[in-house]
């Protein structure tokens, strides 16, 4: 991993300009990655975790009312869809004077979970060749399955009262080079949460201007974000608790509390302390995955730390969760699960 | 309406510079809108009419089947999803080798009809004001409406084997001043159709630099990539068979084959012959349509004309349409219904 880390100076050599918020007001409060695997049922194809998305849903939304806020504010729902919507807002006058209440400068990026990833993979999207009509159907294939969570997971937090906007990367004009960010205008997204939307972007298949195509995962769309707009911390959601010393499966597995990261990507281990670890640490990566899962997330994870950015990672849908998501473990509570990734020099 | 389209210099005052394709083979053959009454059951919210869908986009297939392909390409199903995809490709190395055999040049705009109207007519949604919270819901599920049948069109195309990509133009980051486009960046949409892809756009609600936020129809959309691209011809579907000298449900209505634009912005109707008219033309405007009906589509088709590109109006699903959608009515043939609207140049 420590190599691995090392080599992501590479990676981060398209290095726009940081994008000011116009107002301090709009200063970017938190991106927070909602995984595949905690959202989806990740071996059954296309099916949402409704329950966990729910949760995590709900969980949002508490972080982001406003603690001055006067009054525990009434959720407008915002979905109004025949299929499954909110009731139609019967009183249109009772929104008119009212105040959302939300504290709400957050962007989501979700994973695909057992969206996309199988059109991927059958096809091979990631790799390129867009002149063969199975990349070009596998393309086009991947595109629906992940838009169609996108558009789920916006319902979902709209039903929570959440201004949310769905924003694909591929229709944002984002694309890339050698599997690298290429292009990556953020213009609209900044537009967005000025307006006081919480944009909603996904790991997407997008043109690579050597390869053709290929597949943009969520967790490089995050660190780009991190990068272009420094908000004060990132939460990665999953399916367990955070990084462990080897796969979590493994009864011996050790939940990583702290990782520090320094100015040259190397990183150690800062909880638990190195006398409780014992052996390699390893990075499972499960096969079906064509964007690198766990090692991608902690790699991408380190260069957002590198920035002085804090990275959360916890198990969606629990009260560490909700902690992380309130941006209060910065202290890294005893009874709170999870890993925080972060710089050295803080 | 000589009066409505004599105003139209003023919305087109926003002239960005052409963009060229790169490569004369990648010239944009046709722009279609599929008119939200032609593909919803207007009257019922949020109901797709699948037979006129799937009908137009069959025929839209068959438009774009190349003249000199040596066989009719095969159907390959680019819709893989779970729930009512095409069947999964069994025979991933069959694919490998052949062609798509489509010349699809094209760009499909769509409207709302039942998605997306109630949403923003209830909130006020193209009248402003995003910080009401009415609003912002609206806008909100707006965007939910008519991004689910933005996918579900997308779904019907990739059915039938077009390589299609939906591109919302909130997403794209497009944005109006007084309801008229003021930034709209089509680069990723030109990008898209050079890499063989079909863009997918909608009428869809956006930031407005006034209002805060408004409604952008697909009729502009369209007479915007009209400028932008000059298209070898433009088809608008609906539900009817043209332009009418009064409402078409009135039994004395006549169809308006063809209507000259001038210069400036004048016009007159060619066929039928002026003798054969009599009385007033009359345009309708539903009052459920917050984005102005046959009028706005009137006044923008007229724009485009005014740029030497022909636009055919006429019936979705019909043989009509079938011709129209391969740029067969030039000439207009006698047993073609429907309305061209062309420059008086030519």
């Amino acid at each position: 991993m420590a190599d691995a880390v090392k080599d992501l100076n590479s990676t981060t050599s398209t290095s726009e300009e940081t994008l000011t918020l116009k107002s301090p007001k709009s200063k970017l409060r938190c991106i927070v990655k909602l995984g595949g695997a905690a959202i989806t049922h990740k071996n059954e194809l296309e099916s949402i975790n409704e329950e966990s998305l729910g949760t995590v849903c709900s969980q949002l939304r508490r972080a982001m009312v406003s603690p001055e806020s006067s009054s525990p504010a009434k959720v407008v729902g915002m979905d109004w869809s025949r299929r499954g919507g909110d009731p139609i807002v019967s009183d249109v006058d009772e929104l008119r004077g009212s105040d959302l209440g939300l504290d709400n400068s957050f962007i989501v990026v979700h994973g695909a979970g057992s969206f996309g990833h199988f059109q991927a993979s059958r096809s091979g999207v990631h790799k390129g060749g867009l002149h063969l009509p199975l990349v070009k159907a596998g393309f086009v294939a991947t595109r629906i399955s992940v838009t169609s969570l996108n558009l789920e997971i916006v319902r979902a937090l709209a039903r929570e009262g959440i201004p949310a906007v769905g924003m694909s990367p591929f229709a944002c004009g984002w694309s890339t080079r050698e599997r690298n960010i290429a292009s990556a205008d953020a213009s609209q997204i900044v537009e967005a949460l000025q307006a006081g939307f919480v944009p909603v972007l996904h790991g997407d298949a997008v043109i690579d201007h050597t390869l053709d195509c290929t597949i943009l995962s969520g967790d490089v769309i995050i660190r780009h974000l991190a990068q272009l707009l420094m908000p004060e911390y990132v939460v990665f959601l999953t399916d367990v608790l955070g990084v462990y010393d080897r796969p979590p499966t493994d009864p011996k597995a050790i939940l990583l509390r702290e990782i520090a990261v320094g100015e040259d990507g190397d990183w150690s281990i800062v909880k638990p302390t190195p006398d409780h670890m014992k052996g390699k640490v390893e990075i499972t990566v499960a096969a079906h995955d064509t964007t690198g899962g766990m090692e991608t997330k902690i790699l991408e994870a380190a260069v957002i730390a590198k920035l002085g950015v804090d990275v959360y990672i916890t198990k969606a849908g629990t009260d560490h969760c909700r902690r992380a998501l309130r941006g209060e473990v910065h202290d890294i509570p005893d009874d709170w699960l999870g890993t925080v990734i972060r710089s050295k020099r803080k």
